[in-house]
């Protein structure tokens, strides 16, 4: 059970989650319970960290970071044991998260969870500090934003758990934000692709490295609400599951598109930008190249926008290098993709996708797929509208549809 | 160096710490310090653990405690980053402070300084949190109130230190309290026992573990102020000491008297009392026994006022078998105590005091001496005139006073 910075947030809040421990573990099921720091916790830390440095060292930033998820699972055992059940904390290095050296976004290269066992041998319930881990170098380190999921998914695959249940303020998975389409439906199971496409295109309920854990581990996640006992969205393997064609519309309005003019059009132009963006750690998500006249050519591609400091600053530097004329940048944008795990075996998804947003006026200005995805970029003013006559179109307001009635 | 609480409250304190590390580092010194939690943190911890359980497990208070000083570590080292120097902060485990497995008071056992070694041969500045260590059964564990000057102590020990540096917000240990008393003199060196006997009778700058350790390994200790650079008073051994008759005078106001009426004067009754209190974690200090008619005697003894409701309980639960009375408190107290080193040779110090109690109409109580120290219980109402009469009579405002002056 994975409970997120909310649901931990005071006093009130952290006894109901120790209630919903006792009431599972009551039930019958050995628990381990990964918590995250309580509510603004660690925002605070970061702030005072930068009342102090400008620049702060990731490995102090890290012994700093890694106390709040201390503080969440030391209170929570203290609430289980006023419940008259036996708990016990562990921090990620007690729980044996093993991760590499790379402060402030260590992954996760090995999990030894013996005192998780031995606790759980002794019939005590298990707090364990998320978003943490000890490095090869026996430092603490900490796993980046939404990391806590991770070291949920990761202890459930390491223990071989029946299903790692992450409990977040949403009652689970919905084919579209239910606050841009009333009709929104609560997806009752995913493939683990559908959902690393889901998130990657914007859907923001998982991360998208606790879901790959997930998947590359077999780990049945169940996404639930904290307030209520409703089941929530599993995401589990693609096997026996009856795939939609269209599971999901998602979207992102933090994108920004970057467009280079007359850039020479020889060979290793291209690699020599986006390697340059790659060391600077840019991540750069489409890109689109122009033959235009005269041996030059147009580069547009998107990125964050909250990259485009450092886009800039890199491009600046290759300027006399490259000859390029221009660049532009345009933060009016937003990306609208369609995810569905049926769309390998049906051709016809992206067609209808391009369709709708032609019969709603809306102009297409970039296109990306994968074999389960189709994204498309649009202006941003425009996303409630694609959004909605996607949702429509593929009617994903109704479980259960069939091909004919989308395609008939 | 060790940092208190109120030296590291927020983001300028931290900053001033560092400056001040970073001049010690700079003028050539290797530098290990210890820090406390901010200003409230811990009570912060603490309360907020109340509102969650009425009686939380001592082993996630800790987990929970121990997580105010890992933040004032790592905060520290990134303001000495910020000030070009590297810094790194190690929580007690880490440190290698081994302790015992007795949770919320744990004893340092043992100090395996490996990692602050080798930080020191980098030619790192290291940061230690303070209050805590690891126990033998892996758990992390506090040392209890004032654990951080012991932390500082035992790891000036380790290292084989030339000093250990405590700053605080006062600018050294006085001859007594200056608000009490205008004339009280800071006092430049005093040796370990003399320290001790002050911080039992009440002298509040110390805790008396991290002199107790001071003393067991010669540890020379600096207590200075974090706000001056004027020196402070160096605790260290009596060796070559030039012994003060009397070093200083110390109350306190604490203090309960109980007495139980009318006890059977027969052997063991005494002991039965004070082994049940012992039991109960009661920390009796002084005993009287008077002799009384009819084979029954009064005991009054004194323990600390928060210990009442306890030593209620205890007799309460003793009256029919031993066959007592009455059981009288007087939280109406207090304990005036001088304490001096040169005592040991001076027999007249304890006449003297009591001549100036008796010429000032205080009525002595209760007695009880070591070989350098006497201390007086007398009413609550007379305690400034007692300390005031006292630091005139012993002449403690001026420096290296002669025996004939005081017994002329």
């Amino acid at each position: 059970m994975k409970f997120g910075g909310t649901s931990v947030a005071d006093a009130a809040c952290i006894k109901r989650v120790a209630a919903r421990i006792v009431d599972t573990y009551r039930s019958g099921h050995p628990v381990v319970a990964v918590v995250s720091a309580r509510g603004d916790t660690t925002d605070e830390l970061i702030e005072l960290a930068r009342e102090i440095s400008e620049n702060p060292p990731e490995r102090e930033m890290d012994m700093l970071l890694s106390t709040g998820e201390r503080i969440s699972a030391a209170l929570v055992a203290m609430a289980i044991h006023d419940l008259g059940h036996d708990a016990i904390s562990l921090t990620g290095s007690q729980a044996g998260i093993l991760t590499d050296t790379a402060h402030m976004k260590a992954k996760i290269v090995d999990i030894k969870p013996h005192r998780v066992q031995r606790a759980l041998d002794e019939d005590k319930i298990v707090l364990v500090a998320g978003f943490q881990g000890v490095s090869t170098n026996q430092e603490v380190t900490t796993l980046g934003r939404g990391g806590s999921d991770t070291t949920a998914v990761a202890l459930a695959a390491a223990l071989g758990a029946d299903v790692c249940e992450i409990y977040t303020d949403v009652d689970g998975v919905y084919t579209t934000d239910p606050r841009m389409v009333p009709q929104a439906r609560k997806i009752s199971v995913i493939s683990y692709e559908e959902m690393l496409e889901m998130a990657a295109t914007g859907a923001k309920v998982l991360m998208l490295r606790s879901v790959e854990f997930g998947r590359r581990f077999g780990v049945a996640i169940h996404v639930r609400s904290s307030f209520t006992d409703a089941p929530g969205t599993w995401i589990k393997d693609e096997e026996n599951m009856e795939q939609a064609i269209v599971s999901g519309v998602s979207y992102t309005l933090d994108d920004a598109k970057v467009t280079i003019y007359h850039v020479p059009d020889r060979p290793g132009v291209a690699a020599r930008v986006f390697s340059a963006l790659a060391d600077a750690s840019v991540n750069v998500d489409m890109i689109i190249q122009n033959v235009s006249e005269g041996g030059k050519s147009d580069i547009s591609f998107t990125v964050g926008e909250t990259d485009l400091p450092v886009v800039h600053a890199v491009l600046d530097g290759m300027r006399e290098e490259l000859g390029f004329d221009e660049v532009s940048t345009d933060t009016d944008t937003a990306k609208v993709s369609i995810v569905g795990a049926g769309m390998k075996t049906h051709p016809g998804v992206a067609a209808t996708m391009f369709r709708v947003l032609a019969d709603n006026d809306i102009n297409i200005e970039m296109i990306s797929t994968s074999s389960i995805k189709i994204s498309c970029v649009i202006g941003k003013a425009h996303v409630q509208k694609a959004v909605q006559a996607l949702h429509d179109a593929f009617q994903l307001e109704r479980e259960n549809i069939q091909r004919d009635e989308v395609f008939g």
